[in-house]
């Protein structure tokens, strides 16, 4: 089993090496991908040899069979089936994303409380109403779920997901959610990112920004 | 000057305390803010200590001082003024979300390639031309900037704002970007996200998933 951190550099690897394969590249050293990581060569070896490939000193890694090695590590041999709840600009995003995916991640579900939503096809996929959830959930064999909703609808969704036999979650909506130990969750904050930016170049300019009075 | 990741924990840490604020509580306990965020104590008290605050043994933390306090930390005085360039389903999630930061982070541009976008009024900003993004960025004193263009458009995006004089960068598109070492680049990467959770669940359900036969 790969360790969290070596999946999540395989899942970004594979995205590089689509992109260099449409460039017609054929062959690639663990340098040129380490530096489109910002890695170290050493670490990216680690992890190909973690999906069984070696590079060959002279010719690096050819980039069609390392992808087909990463595809058996990375996706379930019929494809991951996901849904999606909160329909907004987020919810759309995330949808037009998720039609690149084909077989690999499939959308089974897209779910909106909002009456205006339901019953519309967005970016192909038919907007279903959100107290449909469990039995989709259960008719299809859903594994993940991706709450994109506004921030106080999320934990009860989250609930319901679990109860229904989700086992994994990314979390769009920005604020913690709490799930049992046997349900992986990713966080992807929009908002956090957004405000470290802004203080770290303020801080850059600025210098030291703790004020020297508020030591109360 | 805060360290990155204190940084990043004071901006969760301040979201969850104007929740807990708009819910009527006026004190707080680092174990109960250590709990929202699935930290220690110890580390939240560290963090707090970073913007001069200590908290009362009995009573924990006044929420609207320890507000105001991260404020002072994480806040230009006069705001901080962005660009975003990428006017579709991710750029109008964001654009929504940033109304809500009124004055703090106040987007003086919009941009997109796209003729039917320009002009248009998107979540109350006006889509401008990305034909203008070096003359907005002079004339406004831009700081940071949201790329949220497709990922074959991002680098030449980025390679712009740099050149312009934004040194805060928060990268929405599918693809590493290169920036010099003095500009702040952060990712927000929702395909890894949603490819890491779904290997991981199918790690957990059938146990070592490196194919043996991948010896190559």
């Amino acid at each position: 089993m790969a360790p969290e951190k070596t999946v999540e550099r395989l899942c970004l690897y594979r995205r590089l090496l689509k992109t260099a394969l449409t460039e017609g590249e054929t062959n690639i050293f663990s340098h040129e991908l380490a530096e489109l990581v910002s890695g170290s060569a050493a670490q990216v070896r680690r992890d190909l040899m973690e999906v069984g490939v070696t590079g060959h000193s002279k010719r690096g890694y050819e980039v069609d069979h390392l992808l087909t090695e990463i595809d058996k590590v990375l996706d379930a041999p019929h494809g991951t089936r996901i849904v999606l709840i909160g329909v907004g600009d987020l919810g759309r995003a995330m949808l037009r994303f998720m039609k690149g995916y084909h077989e690999r991640i499939k959308v089974v579900g897209a779910f909106d409380n909002d009456e205006a939503k339901i019953e519309r096809v967005v970016h192909g996929f038919r907007c279903k109403s959100v107290t449909d959830l469990e039995a989709v959930i259960a008719s299809s064999g859903v594994d993940v779920a991706i709450i994109s909703t506004p921030a106080d609808a999320a934990q009860a969704i989250c609930d319901r997901l679990v109860a229904a036999g989700v086992r994994g979650i990314v979390n769009f909506a920005p604020v913690p959610l709490h799930v049992p130990g046997n349900v992986k969750l990713e966080r992807v904050d929009i908002a956090t990112a957004l405000e470290k930016v802004a203080c770290l170049v303020r801080q850059a300019t600025v210098g030291c920004n703790v004020p020297e009075e508020a030591n109360d």
